[in-house]
């Protein structure tokens, strides 16, 4: 007998849920992507797990809340868990990290509907087991709001056992004189975003609104480029120009980019328009979970293929260290309406 | 040059503060409890550190919710702090683990004080040091409301590294014909708050209320406790009989405890009389942050100091699994008024 095998009766809101039935609920819809072949799985007072050996450990947490990071109006609960796990994994692929393990401290208003909790939870273990992670512990707390927010534990190991050097990427190890690429096609979530606000309505525009709602981070990519030799990225969270300068300022160099070198995606160039795409891209949305990469040339087209292109945007400079100009071509700068998105920012 | 160096202007509250920039000034605030000296240090997408090697990675997330875990009357941002601190290595040292890090994820209300943002991190900082960890990144958001959530990552070593055994204490391990100890005075937290919200004013009582917003962990004895051969434990955050009902259940055994045997704290026991003091232990109280433990006689004495007693309370029992009794002496079974504390519930 376990205490998380006691039968609940499930309630129209949680707040009359005894909390211990609510983690045991949890745990149990998250099924496989619960970490349950650890040493100690979920239940305990904390998750053990062994580490590897010749590896690093690297760790993240992320918060979303409701109301900043998300509007009941355009995400549901789904969406939230779905996104809340895209944005810890990302973090790690941005270092060039493999993610393994989650921990996942969820505050929830009383008023929020069981409904609602399992969306969030059936969210939580699709967008787990798509980015191969396992959810090892977690927390569940009342508040007036909802709030996720997850820690992921990933590891980095040795290209070779032999050597000491691990492939990790920074954001402060950009080099003047190096190229800059994104992957994908910057821009998308907040195209989506914008067509739910439009309400456009069509089969043209479900891609670009899933591809809003349920981001996938690019671990793949991070490891691969880490292991290429790329010593420099960020995840694109907060719009092209914004990251950017979290690199600029973090390396002490000067970032261009040329707008016209943007990979738009055709859709949203289509339903919206280049300018209003491109502004997105820019710093009007967000969340977009592409990778910024900075290096060679060679290794960043090394790192290019149809499925997830990878596209040189621009170069870094020893000119205006710290900070990031925007061309339209090779001479017009240009100033975008947004040069991206903060989250503790009243708008 | 770097992002985390750029100079801050003071608000009077933090909603038009740069996310960024508050990061920074909340890492500088930081002081020596933030991790410097690791692979990555605070910063980047990502903290990174190297494993340890012939070690466990022992990783938990603790939330503390404003209004449902502490109140703006009687506790400052800076016990908060201090105990969002206490209450996640706590549960580290429940398995008998040594925190090393920690990632905290922060949401304030935009009404938050500038100057209460610094108290919580002071409080972060001070619990840090005390017990001996450090914080090697975080998160902050906004919201309707004050939530801190810690996740602590730490380790478990091999007590012989020729061996593959790993001194790890669970909930699910008791067995019967076993001792149950605590440790400490159960009930010193809850008395604090009551002389708290009694506004009973002394110097009697200045101890008790700093035990109750600056509780300590007891990583020490949950290490040595586990190094010492004990199997199972639980940090006494609930009250004693609902932890003990964790360990019941997660063990299908059942236990029976003397409140004679119950260790009260002096000044508690005083000030608000043997059955008061003895309810807040039994679950009218929480978040005491001792450790509760099962094992022989023998290796439960060899764990008692005079700084910090432990102190066998009862025994475990075949009869009546997954459940607790309250025993007076030995024969009168004594129903306390409250067996713990739910978060989820409303009351």
């Amino acid at each position: 007998m376990d205490i998380y095998t006691i039968p609940v009766r499930y309630q129209d809101s949680f707040s009359n849920l005894d909390e211990f039935k609510l983690i045991s609920k949890i745990i149990d819809q998250l099924g496989s992507s619960a970490a349950k072949d650890i040493i100690v799985p979920p239940g305990d007072d904390a998750a053990v797990w062994m580490n590897s050996k010749n590896s690093l450990t690297v760790a993240t947490v992320d918060t979303l809340t409701e109301g900043t990071h998300w509007r009941a109006d355009t995400m549901s609960f789904y969406d939230v868990g779905w996104r809340a796990i895209t944005a810890s994994v990302s973090d790690l692929a941005a270092m060039g990290a493999t993610p393994n393990y989650l921990l996942i401290a969820i505050t929830l208003d009383t008023s929020t509907t069981e409904q609602n909790i399992n969306m969030l939870t059936e969210g939580i273990a699709k967008s787990s087991t798509v980015h191969k992670v396992k959810i090892a512990g977690g927390d569940i707390t009342r508040a007036h709001t909802n709030i996720i927010s997850v820690t992921a534990i990933g590891q980095i190991t040795q290209n070779n056992p032999q050597s000491n050097y691990y492939p990790i990427m920074r954001r402060n190890t950009a080099e003047v004189g190096e190229f800059v690429a994104v992957s994908g096609y910057p821009g998308t979530s907040g195209a989506g975003l914008n067509i739910l606000e439009a309400n456009i309505q069509g089969t043209l525009d479900a891609e670009l609104i899933t591809l809003h709602r349920q981001p996938i981070a690019r671990i793949e990519l991070g490891v691969s480029a880490a292991k290429a030799g790329i010593k420099c990225a960020i995840d694109l969270s907060d719009g092209l120009v914004q990251d950017l300068e979290h690199i600029a300022k973090a390396s002490n160099i000067g970032i261009k980019i040329d707008t016209r070198k943007i990979p738009l995606h055709s859709t949203a160039y289509n339903l919206l328009g280049e300018q209003k795409t491109l502004d997105l891209a820019l710093g009007q949305g967000g969340e977009d979970f592409e990778l910024i990469l900075t290096g060679s040339e060679q290794h960043l087209r090394s790192l290019h293929t149809i499925e997830l292109p990878v596209t040189i945007i621009g170069k870094t400079t020893l000119k205006h260290p710290g900070q990031v100009k925007v061309y339209k071509g090779t001479d017009e700068e240009y100033d975008p309406p947004q040069r991206g998105w903060n989250h503790l920012r009243n708008d």
